[in-house]
């Protein structure tokens, strides 16, 4: 997605060859207009998929999912985040480790507001090794419900965590792809179409 | 405003004499279009007060902020929470006590994002006790920035907040006021507005 890219290009702060900084437009500051086309992308990427609500996780998510379910109209909820947790039967919950910040967090998501009907698309901020989408489709599937795709604004590509969800069927759509964060600079990788089409896979 | 408090009377529920719970359709699930519509109503609101940025506080400000930031155009921030913090040279911070989790977090805003010429519009889902308002304020007055007004989607106004901070002198909007949440009941107030007018304030 080209104005993603562009702002990546224009804003991003490369701190190693790991860590992508997107502060001033999605982490911290976020710019609306970004998130609306955002939005609005999500929603003709998986316009035929019959989706009936969208689940994010707090906090970094829950800007792109509300636009995206503005476009779908359809409810958006945010998962929350909690170190530990007194389980309650009232919820569904999944362990989410973080690479980054060494540490593990429960995710919920209330039953009430997942049912076995629902069509679901997951949507997050960033795509590296998967834990998070990985633990959000984990309950998605708790609820007997289906995960009809997951929206990606930034994938690390050179982190296993795409291919890991693609390879448990998933379908995977990242609006911008990062091969590389090498020698302080943003290379990106194509989108997976085109990447498609060059491996011959059409 | 009509749609807020129509949502509130039909999903919010009464959990004790001090507690709403709006679950479906702010706090957890959240309604996109009502969203939409708030962020449209703070503009309309706010349009006058020559608006630069917009803060908010993580996680469920995050929405109707980020709506209300798309309607005026301007970039809109969320303060991030930590239970405790390493000080750094980069970032403004306040404390704020939370009642209900009778618990203090820090809160963080980077000094990127926050210039002395800012007109800032506070954004936040509850006003109670107004700590929450009250710690974003002071990180804005920390920045030499203005706060041009603060937004709020539900206004407990049996709680001291709304009236500590316009005793502070800062504007308060709130879209919907409730006198009152006892015998399991919602009761509203009428908008400040009407209250004035009733009052003889005009």
């Amino acid at each position: 997605m080209e104005l993603l890219t562009r702002k990546i290009e224009e804003e991003g702060i490369v701190l190693s060859d790991q860590v992508l900084k997107v502060d001033s437009f999605i982490n911290h500051q976020m710019d609306p207009h970004l998130m609306k086309e955002i939005g609005w992308e999500f929603a003709r990427l998986f316009k035929e998929a019959g989706i009936t609500r969208i689940l994010t996780i707090e906090s970094s998510g829950i800007a792109p999912a509300i636009m995206a379910g503005l476009a779908l109209d359809v409810p958006v909820i945010f998962a929350r985040k909690r170190k530990s947790l007194t389980l309650t039967s009232d919820l569904y919950t999944a362990t989410v480790y973080s690479f980054t910040k060494q540490e593990s967090n429960e995710i919920t998501v209330s039953k009430k507001y997942m049912k076995k009907e629902d069509r679901v698309l997951i949507i997050d901020d960033f795509l590296a090794n998967g834990q998070a989408a990985l633990g959000l489709a984990n309950i998605v599937e708790q609820a007997g419900a289906t995960v009809s795709g997951i929206g990606i604004l930034i994938e690390k590509s050179f982190q296993p965590g795409a291919e890991e969800l693609i390879a448990k069927g998933y379908r995977v759509e990242s609006l911008a792809r990062i091969a590389s964060l090498k020698d302080g600079k943003v290379t990106f990788a194509p989108s997976r179409q085109i990447d498609s089409i060059i491996a011959g896979g059409y």
